[in-house]
Parts: C-alpha cells; structure tokens; sequence
C-alpha cells in the first residue's frame, strides 16, 4: 500500500506543481526548444504520466497553438491539460472523478450493532424522524435490496455537502478557522457519491425511481439545510441515525446475499479501483466495504453532534476533525 | 518536494487506513494485550505520529476508555482520535484546517495579463457585471489594499464551493460522474479560504468590515446559486472575470509594496506552511503566490465556461478537470 500511494503521490505532486509546469513548458516548447519538451515528457514519462489530448476544439478567438507528440497532443488553451495517469501495470486510470492516491482499503473491524441512545429531546426528535423516513422507505422499497442502496445513496451525499458549505461560509464570514470540518464533511458526502457511483453499476434505476430521487433530493436539500443552520448538532445526530440504519440496511443486504436471495455478482470495476479490493471481488465484498463507510460515517456525526456545542460550550473547529476516517 | 511528500503520504495512509486501524487497535490493547498497543505505537511513532489527546470528555451514558500513554491519551469515544503530526524536523504540525500533503508550491510563471475577450452576448453582460462591481469595490475600499484583499476572498471563496455542491447534486439526481469537476471546484473554494486565512493574520477586520462582509455574502451567496442554476457556462465567465479583476487588484498590491506605500512585513506562518515559503518570506512572496492562484482559478473558469455547453453541445463532466490545478 505505502509502496502503491508512494508512486501516486510522486504523481500527485506533479499535479499540484509539476503538472502545470509541465503543461506551461511543454507549450513553449512547442514554440522553442524541442530539448526542452522531450526533458518533460521523459520526466512524465518516468512518474507514469503522458500528456493527455484535449477535449477542446480550438474555440474562436483563443490562440491555440497543438504540438503531436507521440500518441498524444497538448492544447494550450488556457495552458491546461489534464495528465492521462497509468496504473503500476501500466494501463490507462480510467477515472475522472477518483485519482489513484484518493483509493482506500477500508476498515472493516467495525460494530454494526453501535447505538447512540437517545437522551436529550433533540436527540429523541432526531432518532423519530429517522425511524419515521425508515418506515416510510421499508414500505416504499420492501425487498429491493439494491434499489433500496441507491435511493439511500442519494440522500446519503447530501447532509456531508451542506454541512461542508455552511461550515465553509461560515469560514468566510467569522474569519475562523474550521478545524478541518469542513474537509472531513466533504470528503463524507464524496465518499457517499463513489457508493452510488458503484449502485448504478449494479442497478438500473427506472423512470418513477429517477423521479422520486428528484424529489427526495429537492424536499431534503432544503429541509436539511434549514436543519443545520437551526441546530447542527441536532443535524448531525440526524445523520448518526440516519447512518445507523445504513448500517443495519447493508446488513440485511449481506444476509440476503448469503442466503442466496440476492445474486453474489461480480464487483463493477469502479468499486475494485475505489476501494482497492481484489479483481474477483464479489458483490459481497463490495456491500461490507460500503457498510463500514457507513459505520464511520456514523461514528463522525454523532462525534460531530456531542463535540459541537453540548462539550464544554465548544464549536465544532474546537474539536480537531478526522479527516480521512471513512 | 518528492521526498516531502512521499514522507507525507505513508503518514496520510496511516489516516486512511492504518490510522484507524490504530485508533481501533490501541483501543484494544488498552483492555488486552500490551505487546499489542505497544507495537502499535511504535508502528505510528515511526512515521511521525502520537495519539492525540481528545478535546473530548466522557459523554454520559457513552462508555469511555482512556488510556495513559507516555505523554498521549487516547480517548475511545466512537473509537475516533485525530492524529498528531509531525513536520520533518520533529516540531508539531500546527493546523487542522490543512495537512502537509496539501500545501504545494505556487507555479508563479503566469500571465497577469491574460483576458479573455467577451464574444457572445453573455460574455459581454459577465463582463460589465464584474466591471461594475469593481467600480463599487474601488469607491469603498480606494487604496486600502490588504482590506480590499480580505473582502476580495470572502466573495472569491463563494461560487467554488456552489459549484460544486450543485454539480454534486446533479451527479446524485442524474446517476453521472462529474469527471473531477466536483473535487476541482471545491479545491478552488477551498484555496481562496486559504487566502482569506492567510489575510486575517495581517489585516483586523473593523465591526463595519465584519458587516459587510455578512451582507455581501448573503446577497453574493443567493445570487450565485440562482445563476449557477440558471447558466453554469455564464456563471464560470463571471468568475473567470472575477479572477481577471483578482490579478489585477493584486498586481496593485504588489507594486504599492515594491513602491514602499504597504510595508513588505513578514509573511504569517500560515502562508509559510501553505505554500511551502522560505522561513523568511514577506508580505510580498505571499501576495505573489497568492495572485498566481488567482490567475489558476481564472484558467480554470474560463476553461470550464468554453467546455460546459458551448463546445460541441458537451457537458463539463464530459471535459477532465484539472484537479489540483490552482
């Protein structure tokens, strides 16, 4: 693993500083020393990189100036490209929306059965409402296991979003730090996206399906939005709770995986790459993964929710953020 | 910068995996075996790492270990701790609003010049828009460049993060990647609140500042979000504008310090952590890194414009984005 984020990182660095130093020189020297371009592309070369081909017609007005180079050519609009990555077999990374260095291996050693036990009315209000929406989605969903992770899923993104943003704005307009809340919510709401990202895989959602995902999404943004600016302590009990039954949701998902209810299919490659998990991987694998994003999921919220103002009169920035644990 | 930033990412692998393995493990060994906790110790201390003491105290009805440790303890609760990290040269790492792995240095070859020519009818309404507000901004602020700068970020850190939260909804709503816009939109909000971090250390904002920095984002926050919503293309203008107007307002900065009209003060610590600035950088080093972000975030913007609709009827997810590109 180290030797795997090692490589990515060198990669990474490239990005953050390299890359654009590549991008900038190589364009130059499309228009001066040709040393100069085959030095960069050697050295991108080396770290696994190549040059990637634009998706950009030269666009009227914009100077534009295209170098070949190999396989690959690099526009110059603007001075950005963005860098074709290899894994360490030497195939292409075939995704925009998670770099090689963003995988994980989760940690699995969780416990499914933590509860929060309700004691203050806010946290009794929170516990309701979340069984309430259980009910609801039981009703709605019965036995359809994977039908009912990806509706999850789609509501499971957004409270980490909008708690990111009004922690960020609040940033601004405090001139406070976050404590690293603002980054470890996001990073919960990405971590959720990647989890539908790999349902869709799985599951093909019907037009009614699509439908009730606009809805549920417009009603929930809004109302959660509101929730957190009222009491986010209160809004990420919610979420403890509302991941609580995540958890015991991918539970019964697994149950009935192993009973044979529910076909053991091959992983989609999204979730292989994502969570580093081996080539035969099997549905299973994926669903016990996903669980444990949950669990910690769980875990940050309810943590989030006690640190946030019960504790010593404290804000959330107070109580340093675990970046990174999902 | 390699060898930082390998050094970095074991560091960062162990927050991603092994650093709850840690947190769970040591939890473990604090009711068994002590070979364990102390192998595991070793294991984190190795690579730069302490268990952190928890802000946290014993929340009743929640069981809670604690664990003395040297100087360390580690406090069970949601079996979450946040590590403490080292720099190379054994000093603490002092911020949780960003880690070792994500400061970088600034690539400072940039046109300060660049501007792209409005065409079309929208260009040239997001054009005299940013203008006006200019024309605004000038009048109150006048020659109070680290002012001006401050609020300057307040606004600039906004419609990153809208966005993206918005592009992060439709990928949800619409079962679609977002081929790394999401993450690069973010990392621009979330740049620009650097910036504004970095200002706070040098300007004290009057109650009056305070003010208007709450109004502006209210106004600018809602006002965004609708015309996002309504135009991503014409929104990614206005802000590649905006930056334009950035690099500009910057550029003044600089030569009123080169000019002796703003004394070249040290740089914070913050910046020389963010940026990776010799210890003895100035105000001037920092407006300088500072400006060339600015002149990124324009590329970008103006970039995300030209692939959003315009070009060949494509959707921005459809064009790569230059994550880690600021």
């Amino acid at each position: 693993m180290k030797h795997f984020l090692v490589k990515s990182v060198v990669a990474r660095a490239l990005i953050a500083g390299g890359g654009r130093n590549f991008n900038r020189q190589l364009l130059t020297a499309a228009t001066t020393s040709p040393e100069l371009k085959l030095r960069h592309v050697g050295a991108i070369h080396n770290s696994g990189y190549w040059p990637r081909m634009s998706t950009l017609a030269p666009s009227s007005g914009e100077k534009d100036q295209k170098e070949e180079n190999g396989n690959a050519v690099v526009s110059s609009y603007w001075g950005i490209t963005r860098q074709k990555i290899k894994r360490e077999d030497g195939t292409e990374w075939p995704w925009n929306c998670f770099m090689p260095w963003e995988t994980y291996r989760a940690d699995v050693s969780i416990d499914v059965t933590k509860h929060h036990v309700p004691k203050s009315f806010s946290d009794k209000a929170a516990f309701k409402l979340v069984k309430f929406l259980r009910a609801l989605s039981d009703l709605y969903f019965k036995e359809r296991y994977g039908c009912h992770a990806m509706m999850l899923e789609t509501i499971a993104a957004v409270p980490g979003m909008v708690g990111g943003m009004l922690l960020h704005l609040k940033s601004l307009r405090k001139f406070q730090h976050s404590g690293g809340w603002i980054k470890a919510l996001l990073e919960e709401a990405e971590n959720e996206r990647m989890h539908l990202m790999t349902m869709v895989e799985l599951v093909n959602p019907k037009w009614h399906e699509r439908l009730l995902v606009i809805t549920a999404q417009g009603v929930f943004f809004n109302a959660f939005f509101v929730f957190y600016l009222i009491s986010p302590k209160m809004a990420h009990r919610f979420v403890g709770y509302l991941e609580e039954e995540a958890v015991i949701s991918y539970t019964q998902h697994l149950e009935a995986i192993e009973s044979g209810k529910v076909e053991n299919v091959p992983a989609p490659a999204i979730a292989i790459d994502y969570w580093r998990l081996p080539k035969d991987a099997t549905l299973k694998d994926v669903i016990t993964v996903i669980r444990a994003d949950e669990a910690h999921h769980r875990d940050v919220n309810h943590f989030a929710s006690v640190s946030d103002i019960q504790h010593q009169g404290k804000e959330l920035r107070e109580a340093p953020a675990p970046v990174g644990y999902h």
